[in-house]
């Protein structure tokens, strides 16, 4: 018996559901988890179908492919049980790494880290976890951005990373190199956007007197700040915080909410739907 | 085009969400919202789906019931656009029930109130909103609970009221009249459920030096307090609040944790599973 | 026996508490709740006394003048017992409105409404608890803005209203209106200020997608949407909800937003820190 | 310049913040964070107060202790800047105990770690962080607990530890211990308190089908479960989670709800008020 988790979205039209739960069926699936959604906005259909299997994959993605062809799907088909190779980016503040390779560790994310990469040698974390990892330190300055990027590049392809996490990684990326990692690079943003975009969100929401502050994980797209929204969450702040207790209490809200995008985007529960994300969560 | 809401349950077996979704397929169903949940502990299978059909639901419908024959579906087949009727009881604190009038005034609870019963007359309210609308006042005594239940139930079935709620009527349902109201009726019980049963629940946190009260909405069964659960919600206190402030947190707490289940229910939303609900929220 | 409640800010320096505090022992008060803030940034101080006085006011109030011009305090000494009058002013979504006024009457809130202001006649309302209450219906176009904003100054002076709160009154004051009723005005913004700011934060939240949506309470000033902030709370939203789920989600936000900060305005626990708010809450 | 931190608690009676502020403005403190309680129900009253002082600590401290003998203060007065030492115990799961080391690291708490200890080895652990430090490895049985106890008070004793933190220690503590710890120990439990009291907390709220999840760290007391609560954080569960969701939600509730019991205790923020905490947390 094998696990295998099918997404695919589409133009909506009547039968999807039915034409795609009948295949799955005939090839002896049982479903365990199925969502979908309906976008009334723009017409487009989104679905995400956990399955167990007692039988060999090949039959039913070829009877699937038949669908997609029909349909116009655009699809995802992955061995639930397949760890995803992941490669993270840091610069000095490590909390959320420290996290997700905790949590790695624990199990809890369906991941396997090919690489720790940051524009600081790893002296300067005090996490301990990493060790073990492959350290790429690749220090960056205004002239060698172009060069340094493509060195993380060539480490995605060598490694085969499906996914890139920056986990406080504090360099603005080239429009080129978020085009390239568009779709499967996730960030952390830390305030609760679309507010306090830029530079030292903390110290804005300080200046500003918001009685709470978040943070937001989000795709990489070439719009810094404006990518498709993964996940957002907050915290009660007040008059007494200081910009430090903002940033200590910013900690804890970054690393929850980008353990949990990780996760969803892990499990193939984030599907784009353009500027937006559809969540399908457990 | 009219819209509809199917819910089902069954033991589960592979299939059974192709044979339903074809079936309304066949029947030119579009589906507009669709959840489902495979139970891995009882084995049973629960699905919710809303969709629009342009035709006439007797045909779905009689291609459905032989379905629901072969596998041996509990099933509810409801109209979207139909306001269910609801009964209304309340004591004297009536913040959840002005709460409900006002969301149903908005068009955000799909129902009707066909009455609101106390054991204490109108003039004991503070509301005004449940003016135009019958009132029953049925006073209560130890000596007078069968026939005070008998005059309630009498409401009910000449009403036609599909579903109760007890918004904060404070007396204790008699054996029989919790297994008459049993899956139609939906209480608030003002704590943090299974914490603080019993009388005085606000009293008794305030004892415990808990820092968090809530609120609980749950079916009414036989057994007091221990209803399957359908939403509850939370706030922080400190040392410094008093009763009277957890009474008063209590009540913002009650209120929107009655709405919500209310609005589930309506929605059919909420399926029994055993002691527990399974809650297909949007 | 009577209770007090003193407010005051000044310069920091050493023995503000003391000094208070000494005073107030002499005139026979003894604190029941008390709170300070040293703002690092500012150097200023702000601290708010509850007090029961065992003896005439006029006493404490002589020597604490004294004080008063010794520090430098600006500073207010109400009667806790004095109910606040409050101008309500509202247009055609009356959820906050309808939930102060049940508040009122329950005596949540320290206050008592001196009338409803609105530009729609009060047939627009689904509430009905503001029966008995004045009602004023100022109607306003483009070019009458200064008259009907001439019409509400004429209320609050003649009814002496101590506090106006804008429950979803949705038009924009003029300047010399905002700066007419600055600091003692408070207004309640349906998005998670800086995010959202001007109109339909709703529909610009659902475009550009985001989890959590907010609502913010803060004091009018001449700079619309950048005034103090007196609280802020969220809920989660998903890619399911509609702008018009967000809307209704929203409502619930709103009411308790506003209702939160109205109750710590009355009480004296909002004292005003240059564009920020210090807040002492229980 | 030196910090400080004071708290107090005695039977209250008039004057005492005058009393105490005054002889803090003669000794040349200068308050920068303070706040009390006056207990309505029991009469007590409960004061803390963090100052900065340009001068001899032993000239306050003597005065202050005639003020003490007085009034009949329990008091303390700490050095802010003064690490307390910290001893850790765990068992299997080292979630918490990661987490409160990391926040050591990074300055959040302000704490020196003087020594882990398990009946396990360090090599069930997931976390490396503990490495450097001592760690004491004493394995318990039935018939060793008394023995496995005393070890365990030797090394407090030993290394001068000022605080106990059960970060996860799954062994009950005898009563002796219990009560040898009483009031500097902290324990966290997972479960919202009083709900599901005893073993496989989870597992327990899995069976009765609730909808939210927490967790509660409390001090230590003789009677297990029953502790002077100081902090208390719940999350959303759903008829969709496991037991072992359950345990994985769990996880990020208990080490922030650990991690700020720790801290605030550290601050001296937690007072004991019989079976209570008074937390003046900022």
């Amino acid at each position: 018996m094998s696990n295998w988790i099918l997404t695919l979205s589409c133009t909506n039209r009547p039968g999807i559901v039915a034409a795609v739960t009948g295949r799955l069926a005939e090839a002896g699936g049982n479903i365990t988890e199925a969502a979908q959604f309906d976008d009334p906005v723009t017409g487009s259909f989104f679905m995400r179908v956990a399955f167990a299997l007692d039988g060999d994959i090949a039959v039913f993605r070829s009877a699937f492919e038949g669908l997609a062809d029909e349909f116009g799907f655009e699809w995802t088909l992955n061995d639930a049980a397949q760890k995803r190779k992941v490669l993270l980016l840091v610069s000095k503040f490590d909390h959320c790494l420290g996290d997700l390779l905790y949590r790695m560790r624990l199990g809890e994310l369906n991941m396997e880290c090919v690489g720790v990469v940051s524009n600081h040698p790893s002296d300067v974390l005090n996490l301990t976890l990493h060790e073990g990892l492959p350290y790429y330190h690749f220090p960056i300055t205004k002239d060698t951005k172009a060069q340094q990027e493509a060195q993380i590049k060539n480490v995605i392809e060598e490694t085969g990373a499906e996914l890139v996490v920056l986990a406080r990684y504090m360099q603005i990326l080239s429009d080129d190199f978020s085009a390239y990692l568009s779709g499967r690079c996730i960030n952390i943003h830390h305030s609760f956007l679309p507010g306090f975009k830029g530079a030292k969100p903390y110290h804005q929401a300080f200046e500003r007197g918001v009685k709470m502050i978040g943070a937001t994980s989000h795709y990489v797209t070439g719009d810094l700040d404006e990518g498709p929204i993964i996940y957002q969450d907050v915290e009660q702040v007040s008059h007494a915080d200081t910009p430090d207790d903002l940033v200590r209490k910013g900690r804890d809200i970054e690393r929850r909410v980008l353990a949990r995008a990780v996760r969803w985007h892990l499990e193939d529960r984030v599907l784009l739907n353009g500027s937006k994300t559809v969540v399908f969560s457990k």
